[in-house]
């Protein structure tokens, strides 16, 4: 062993005794007569101290050649330090250096190993095992080993069996793009890497395994929006012979022991929302409920005035925007900007100020007395001292265009506090939407999710009404899990295999394992996944997933350190029978 | 919730209670007037009554029609049950059910779902949902999460972090052979999944976090032995300042507490051999020393009398069959057939018979007098009643030979007991070893692994000389783990490299990001990673992975009940920018 005690277990209480460090050269200050050196390990930093009246002139020497980032090996004396530092554990002592062993050197590092460092992202990417030295990231993959340890400790404890699920599997038409593997061994053949263990999941319900979970890579070769990683982690879980309520309070129970044991953060019971209702009050399926700016909808008393920017649409809404009278017309042609983006693509805003005194000021004072305005500031629960902001048009556009306003403002006004958690369900997914590009409908959720068995009746006369049982759970905003109830019968999964287009065919040369399992006695089941990147950056307070993940890829899915994807030799691409036809020269 | 209770919850304490289960018909037994169904789930059987007595009657029509395999969900009364079965939990009550309801049918299963089943390894490889079913297939599955908990609760309470690791990497020539992953986005260039995440562990410790764990999902397209997946799972482990002994006594806890919580073993401290002691006394690195036979060397005392199938040999050694003197000349004949065969390769063997009265009797008493036979029986070890089998030739192959005839006498005399561990650390491998076919020095372990410093002056003089800072964990003769101290200093990287045939440029194009690292400030590591599969299956007393695998792949790595791999469309061919060479018709 290269140490007796770590960089961060030195205090007061061990002056006097003799000890064996060994880490990184954090600071070194050098006053000639004293040299301090910071020494740094993934515990802390103890700080060195040599001077010329009490250490060994050659050790004194030796120190003076260190630089930032040298790993040492020392030996020395505790004792007390003149200027404390209360600040930090081990800030009552310094070590007086009997032995120094110098066991690796190290260049200058291309940016400091601070816990504020002037790296930029490409280079902190690049050298990413020197961005691990720094605190923050550290923290963070320690934070996420954590929460899988409080994730496994707690389905353990409930039964669930954590099952190992395959990695080369086979490529589906369904959802995202497949990463594919060729096989040597079966020539023209691919495996794909697994989007989720779905199928194998439902097969071990079918199996008997009535509780599994897996903590488990998937992998979805798109077209990388920010944050989104070609490789992921989620929590996978499935359950046989319970309902969709049994479900929701299992995970209810895993995110309120999750956010108990790594966070210290006792949680209420958590309120749901369908998605509905979620759609109308927040124009978004996945709210973020740590404030309010609820939705208030305005058609039928803001319509028939013979203002034209509303009559006629579809839906007027608006949001009472807290403390927000106090606006200036400037703030208010800026977010009307803001909203005018392509981004949000509204038309415009119109406002209503509920003034400290009780009297309403509007854009469209032309049109509308204050009896009406009072009638608008009631739907949106506005008070005195709020500002209203509308937005008219086609419903699902405006709705979401109004949600992004309503983001913005919470960011805007410091709403979106990360030391608080407010988590939701939200359920009654439809089963289906509806795909303006193919011109026909796809699963909202996957192929495997079951329709309410009340709406099963209006599966083909209308589609677009049916519910499904499948459900979110939300928090602060993100969708940090998702799931459903399953089909179990042959015959429901057929025709939902029909109705997203596969001909009979298709479906059973790509899940006939799955139809023919149903033959065989499958029970009642459905499951959840959460994103485990996604929970783990929301818990830590950052909404990076990024800086959660040891080696992340960069946008364009190349991992910048190792220099990956790489080309390959001629006598792998032989073996494995395939050529490229590159389209591009490089 | 479909269910109060499970199938294996139920006991005389719940007589006269009113319970629902749900669950699999696992066997009925019609007597007409009354009817028994044994009812499983995933905790155990419970049997049902029907009876016309004091069964509604369309209930017990509705049991008539069950099935094997059908899905029920029942309520009903505990009752004391006639003919109790002391041997199972739920055997002194029965269930009087009120209410029956079909969840789902199920055809005849296409094998037995019983502990013994009548099922083929296809077949049950086919409906592997089926086959899990079934006890063994289940419990093998629970004991592996078991396993997998207890590691991680051992080695994140000694401060370990589990951190994940990338499975999109780059191809790296040395080794076996990569899976390779086209990427879309970059164009001509492959991803390859990892044969074990070494590199990224050891940037890790580069990067501070001392103590790293991982149990991961590793890659390797080779062609398939028996018993060899191509994905299998690894606890992966690395340390930092540490020497190998702080690595031996960090996993010898990990493996001693996995005994002792999965088995309610508890082991004495391991025993260590070098990797030359191993070979000389077990002609193998990976001795099972739950039985004696070591080698004795004879060679000193078996030449030089004139017999010429041991004269001028490298070698001549025996091993002593305990209670082996009651041997026919038919055994021994089949024996010596047995070690002709090509898989072993002997040209024969020589017996000598430790009879009961002392005397000595053996194959060669033509050339050999009772005086050096005795010399012989103690070379050998043997005690009277014992059989003396001595070969002779090269030294190499004799110990492998004599290393195969071992392990098949012990499995004939039931000395391979699986409720029996005896673990061994096999340390100070040979660095390399030379390969015939491609005429030069591999790496016995992996190019990252440390020369015994002692050692390196021979690097160039002498290679296949130096002894690596290697050690093997060995379980009942099976290795279940291997590590090494890693090189951290890029001069004898580079040294390395080239001693195993790569150019400058070919190292710096596959490991320079690694070679980078150690240049800022890499501390000394080394660490070790356990075959998990392999693992499991020897705590669990049987030698066959697959067992211990929920969804396997057969010898030519398909799964068949998907049937993976599969041919892909040529609009993913083509996104890929590759295209299939195929170089047999099918």
């Amino acid at each position: 062993m290269f140490r007796t005690h770590t960089c961060g277990s030195l205090t007061a209480k061990n002056i006097g005794e003799t000890v064996t460090l060994a880490g990184w050269v954090q600071k070194i200050r050098n006053k000639g007569f004293v040299i301090w050196v910071d020494l740094r390990d993934r515990y802390g930093i103890t700080q060195l101290v040599f001077d010329t009246e009490r250490t060994d002139a050659s050790v004194l020497e030796n120190a003076k050649s260190l630089g930032r980032e040298f790993v040492v090996q020392i030996k020395g004396t505790v004792i007390e330090r003149e200027s404390k530092n209360l600040l930090m554990p081990t800030g009552e002592i310094e070590l007086l250096v009997s032995e120094l062993t110098l066991l690796n050197a190290s260049k200058t590092p291309p940016f400091t190993i601070e816990d504020k460092t002037d790296g930029g992202e490409d280079l902190r990417m690049k050298y990413r095992y020197l961005d691990i030295r720094r605190n923050p990231v550290k923290q963070n993959l320690i934070f996420r080993s954590q929460v899988a340890m409080a994730v496994r400790n707690y389905l353990s404890g409930e039964g669930f069996i954590e099952i190992e699920t395959p990695y080369l599997i086979k490529s589906t038409p369904e959802g995202a793009r497949d990463f594919v593997v060729p096989s040597r061994m079966n020539e023209g053949q691919f495996y794909a890497l697994p989007q989720s263990p779905q199928t194998f999941k439902q097969l071990l319900m079918v199996g008997g395994m009535d509780k599994y979970f897996q903590i488990v890579r998937c992998f979805r070769d798109e077209d990388l929006r920010a944050d989104r990683q070609p490789e992921f982690t989620q929590i996978d879980c499935e359950m046989a012979f319970v309902e969709q309520e049994d479900i929701l309070n299992a995970f209810e129970g895993l995110t309120r022991h999750i956010l108990e044991h790594t966070k210290g953060v006792e949680l209420e019971k958590f309120p749901r929302m369908t998605y509905d209702q979620a759609m109308r009050k927040y124009g978004n399926d996945k709210p973020d409920i740590r404030f309010g700016m609820a939705f208030g909808e305005l058609t039928e008393v803001a319509q028939g005035f013979g203002f034209p920017v509303f009559d006629g649409q579809e839906l007027v809404v608006g949001i009472a925007v807290p403390n927000g009278a106090e606006m200036t017309r400037k703030e208010i042609d800026e977010l009307t900007e803001w909203v005018k983006r392509s981004q949000v693509g509204a038309k415009g805003l119109v406002w209503v100020r509920y003034q400290a005194d009780g009297t309403l000021k509007s854009s469209v004072d032309k049109f509308y007395n204050t009896e009406t305005l009072q009638k608008w500031a009631e739907k949106t629960a506005a008070k005195t001292g709020d500002m209203i902001l509308i937005m008219a048009g086609n419903a699902d556009k405006t709705r979401s265009q109004l949600s992004d306003l309503r983001m913005e403002l919470a960011k805007r006004l410091g709403l979106r506090n990360p030391e608080i958690f407010a988590p939701l369900w939200v359920v009654d997914f439809p089963l289906l939407e509806w795909d303006e590009e193919s011109g026909r409908y796809h699963a909202m959720h996957h192929p495997f999710t079951s329709p309410k068995p009340e709406d099963i009746p209006m599966l083909e006369t209308n589609p677009g009404k049916v519910r499904a049982n499948a459900y979110d759970l939300v928090l602060n905003g993100n969708e940090i899990g998702g799931g459903s109830i399953r089909i179990h019968d042959k015959s429901t999964q057929q025709r939902m295999f029909k109705l997203l287009g596969f001909s009979d065919e298709q479906a059973k040369a790509q899940f006939g394992f799955l139809m023919d399992a149903f033959e065989y006695g499958a029970p009642p089941h459905g499951g959840i996944a959460f994103g485990f990147d996604r929970l783990v950056s929301i818990l830590g307070g950052q909404e990076t997933i990024r800086d959660f993940i040891a080696f992340p890829k960069n946008n364009s899915g190349r991992d910048i350190m190792i220099d990956a994807p790489a080309t390959i030799s001629e006598e792998q691409l032989d073996e494995l029978n395939i050529a490229l036809t590159l389209k591009v020269k490089k």
